[in-house]
C-alpha cells in the first residue's frame, strides 16, 4: 500500500519544511513508495482526521503518525526488514540527541533569519496577517527585526556547527559508512532555507556544504525534485 | 590478563583527567580487569614507550592505545563478546559526534574555568612555571583571567548543554534504556572539576547533574573511589 504524507506547502509550490523533509528522505531510506499532499500554514481542517493541527502526518494504511521523531520511530518500527534509519539500541537514542540538537542549535538561529522569507512565501490562501501577529507575539520582534540579525544568525550557527564539522572531516556521513536518519535530521534543517528563499548558511567550502550536496544527490536526486534557490544552503 | 591505564594525577591523589575517566568508565562497562598507573603532568619519560606524550594510554598486553576514543574503538574491537560501549556502525558514527560535542561545547568553558586550579594542583614534581607559560600563550590570558570569567563560562556551558538536558528529559541515558559509552564521554568532561576543586558547574535541580548522580553510582561507585569534591559537579 502506498504511504501519504501530508506536508507543508507555500506559494509557488514550494515545499520547504525541514520536518517535512527528514520524512521524505526516510521514506525514501526505506524504499516505501508515498504520495505527497501539500498543506498550507494554518490549513487545520485539512488535518482534523490527524487530532492535531501540524505538519508532517505519515499515513499508512489505519495508521496515523503525527511529529517527524515519531514517523522515523515508526518507520524502522514496522518495516524492520528494510535498511535501518537508526541501526539498534544506541542508533536510535544518540539519534534523539542529533534531532534535539538540530531542533535548537541549528534551526532556531535558521528560522529567526527567515521568519520574514516564510511571510513573504505563504500560499495566497494562509491568513498572512494572523501569521505575522502569533510569530511577533512569540518572539517579541517583528519579522523584520529578526532578519535584520541575519550576519549574526549566521555566525551564532556556524559557532554551534563546529562539532559537525569536525565529524565531517573525520567520517563521510553522520551516521558513518552510509547515510541514515542522522544526516536525514540534519539535512532538513538545510534543506528548509533553501527551498524557501536561497537566503546562504553555510560557505561552499564548508564540509558542512559538501556533505549536504552528497545528501541532496541520493535518491535520485529526490531533494532536487523540487522548486529550489540554487544547490547549496 | 590485566589491563593497564595510564592516567594522569595531580598532588593528593587527585585523579581528574576527563579523558582517563572516559577510560576507566568503559573499562569498568566491558568488565575487564584493570590496574591504574598514575602520572603527572610532563611526565613525558614515563609515557615514552607509547611513543607520545599523553594520557590515558591503555596497555593491554602487547597492544599500546593511546587517545580515549581509540581506546573506546579499541575495547570493542578487541572484546566482542563483552558489553559494547558503542552498538552496531550508528551506535559508533554518531557517538564520535557525542565525543566531539563534549570535547568543544562542555570541555571548553569547562577547562577555561580551571586552569587555575589545575595549576594549584599540579603535582609538587610538575615544573608549575611552564605549566603555566604554555597554557597562557596558547590562550592569550593569564590563567587568573580565564577563571575570573567562571560566571560568563557557566552561562555558555548551559547554553551548550540545552539539547541534552532536553534529552534526559525525554531518556534515563544518553546511550537509551542503559549507559554506555555516550554516558561515559559526558561524564568524564563532569567528574573533572568534581574531582579537581568542587568548583559548581550544574545546578542541583539539573536533569544533567540527577543523570550523572546515577552514572557515577555504577560499577560499584567506581567514580567515588578517588578523591572528590562533593557529590555533584
Amino acid at each position: 500500500m502506498t504511504l501519504v504524507l501530508h506536508e507543508l506547502v507555500g506559494k509557488d509550490n514550494r515545499r520547504y519544511s525541514g520536518y517535512c523533509w527528514r520524512g521524505r528522505m526516510g521514506i525514501a531510506h526505506k524504499g516505501l513508495d508515498v504520495t505527497y499532499v501539500g498543506c498550507r500554514h494554518g490549513d487545520v481542517e485539512k488535518l482534523a482526521f490527524s487530532g492535531q493541527a501540524k505538519v508532517p502526518v505519515l499515513v499508512d494504511g489505519k495508521h496515523v503518525i503525527c511529529d517527524s521523531w515519531d514517523i522515523a520511530c515508526y518507520l524502522d518500527d514496522a518495516y524492520p526488514e528494510r535498511p535501518a534509519l537508526m541501526d539498534g539500541p544506541h542508533g536510535r537514542a544518540l539519534t534523539r540527541l542529533v534531532n534535539i540538537w538540530a531542533d535548537t542549535q541549528i534551526d532556531i538561529p535558521i528560522v529567526r533569519s527567515s521568519f520574514l522569507d516564510i511571510f513573504n512565501n505563504l500560499h495566497p490562501n494562509v491568513d498572512a496577517a494572523n501569521f505575522r501577529a502569533t510569530r511577533e507575539k512569540r518572539f517579541g520582534l517583528t519579522l523584520e527585526a529578526m532578519q535584520e540579525g541575519h550576519a549574526a544568525n549566521v555566525a551564532e550557527l556556524s559557532r554551534n556547527l563546529a562539532p559537525l564539522r569536525a565529524l565531517l572531516r573525520k567520517q563521510k556521513w553522520i551516521n558513518g559508512a552510509e547515510p541514515a536518519y542522522g544526516d536525514y535530521v540534519v539535512f532538513g534543517s538545510f534543506q528548509f532555507p533553501r527551498c524557501l528563499t536561497g537566503r546562504r548558511f553555510l560557505e561552499n567550502n564548508d564540509p558542512i556544504a559538501e556533505w549536504f550536496s552528497r545528501v541532496s544527490r541520493r535518491f535520485g536526486g529526490l531533494a532536487n525534485t523540487v522548486p529550489t534557490f540554487g544547490d547549496l544552503p
